[in-house]
């Protein structure tokens, strides 16, 4: 294939912001610095970066903070990483598989001995726990595990696959009762309902939740990793119950998509995070072109992106490829 | 143990219109004759009743219209018949399992070779079919298939179990192409969410559809079938779409629930009709005991009971054991 073609058009608005990190995930500390991880395309390790300026994180040293088993668990697929500060320590989600089934995926948990993600240890917490009186969390493909705070309680989303044959992947919420354990039984928070999140698959994946306007919204990645990856939103008032999975509106719409003419295909699994002054930024990753040579998921060219997320007059975000930043 | 208490408490309230029908169903015809089945005990055949009058169903001979097979598909397990009219015959949804493994309930159709249910012949339709793009319907456990139509359309709702170990059930609904063949693929309609649906197995099952003032009601029944048995609610505009599980409204606590002091254990698995002088009739079984010896399964006394619907100011219904009939 030519060189071209293989790394598509590349128009105005679609040049990465870092290549060939997918599920990129992006953090401001309260220090104010940035911290960036992604799925390398290896899926061998976890790599984190830091910056005192987001843009900086371009450019960033990428330290490799923790590397796959030789076998057994966690030896496989080491995907989604995502950095999170909670219960008084920096830690580490993300999903990986064992040696036995490449494909037994499980939300795993790396804990950092000190304040510092770049420079000090980080260990081991092995398998996300579910409540006791849970019986059905993390027993299936289980990955995208996210975190979040409202009102003084921490949330855990995760997405998790039922049914027999071709399994479907759903998002399920509970709240947390540490960083390492969870403290209520799953609630079901979306399945695909919608076509647009049944293309090849049916899959609801990768969450993220940002808060604005006395409101959460919960993004999400819907449908086969192709060109018919894209993401979808729930949202909720800050002051409902989070866990009432009736109370979250679901958008009919995909609320941003893959866009031929300005050169992203299969946009999704996206992170939040915040500029120096104070502009909301989704990050997500996109290919540049359409035709993928083998199996997409070991194609390395999903490149992290960059736009900005406006907010229109409900209060509601808004997801433009016109938005772009840098 | 003493006759007396194997009979429970009898109150003012809870004498059974049929005593030992469970998942009792009975539907008014359009020459006004009134239908009856429901599962028997022994889980072996399915049964009809006729009368020219609701009262009398309870002493109108029971014929036996289909036997179980003696090996194979629906050779045990024989639960939960429904007769319904449409696309121009009269039809019988029926769950059965099958020889090898008696917990393998798939939902199967009959079809009345003429106009009189009672005396025509039943032929067996095989399995109900899935549209040619569902790969998830009827692979699990799966039954209480329901029908209704709402503008024109047909519709299928049934419950299906999904997750591994011990499973959830769900109801899921569908377009119908024919009587015996859905259109679209499977839409998840509602799970176990609350603390309620979810006492001892997470269970959403025995789905009913009422219309009344412009909207659709459909009742469910939720938790294993002890004490904990009892029926929740969705309900939708009759002009919304209706696969759209977004659309439906669910309601957060139950609206038929055990009642010790009125003598209820366990209500659930209902079907509504209509009296001659019109008035909406919940048809639904209960135990009128709490203790339960050996298996709930096979304990035989889940008796056919009948309350009046009434309607509120909302145009919602009404589901109370002081509006008893006869």
């Amino acid at each position: 294939m030519a060189e071209r073609e293989r790394n598509g058009k590349i128009t105005e608005y679609n040049t990465p912001f870092i290549e060939q990190r997918a599920d990129p995930y992006i953090t401001r500390a309260d220090d104010g610095k940035y911290y960036f991880t992604a799925s390398v395309p290896a899926y061998d390790r976890i790599i984190l970066r830091c910056s005192e300026s987001l843009k900086g994180l371009q450019d960033a040293e990428e330290k490799t903070i923790w590397t796959r088993h030789e076998s057994g668990d966690m030896s496989k697929h080491i995907w989604a990483p995502e950095l999170h500060y909670l219960f008084g320590k920096w830690y580490i989600y993300f999903a990986g598989s064992g040696g036995d089934d490449i494909w037994r995926l499980r939300p795993y948990v790396l804990e950092c001995t000190g304040d510092d993600p770049m420079k000090d240890e980080w260990i081991e917490k092995g398998m996300m726990q579910c409540s006791d009186d849970d019986i059905y969390s993390f027993r299936a493909f289980s990955l995208d595990m996210t975190v979040f705070e409202n009102k003084g309680e921490w949330y855990c989303v995760w997405a998790e696959k039922v049914s027999v044959g071709i399994q479907i992947s759903n998002l399920y919420i509970a709240k947390m009762e540490s960083a390492i354990k969870l403290k209520t039984p799953q609630v079901l928070l979306t399945t695909p309902d919608y076509d647009w999140e049944r293309v090849d698959i049916w899959v609801n994946e990768g969450p993220a939740v940002i808060k604005k306007n006395n409101r959460l919204f919960l993004t999400y990645s819907a449908s086969a990793t192709g060109e018919c990856y894209c993401m979808g939103m729930l949202s909720i008032g800050e002051d409902e119950d989070l866990l009432d999975p009736r109370a979250w509106i679901k958008e009919k719409k995909p609320i941003l998509k893959s866009d031929r003419e300005k050169g992203f295909y299969g946009p999704g699994h996206n992170s939040f995070t915040v500029t120096e002054d104070g502009r909301d930024v989704c990050v997500f990753h996109a290919r540049t072109y359409l035709e993928i040579i083998g199996d997409p998921l070991y194609d390395p060219n999903r490149h992290t992106m960059l736009i900005e997320v406006k907010w229109d007059d409900r209060g509601y975000p808004v997801f433009d490829y016109a938005n772009k930043f840098f």
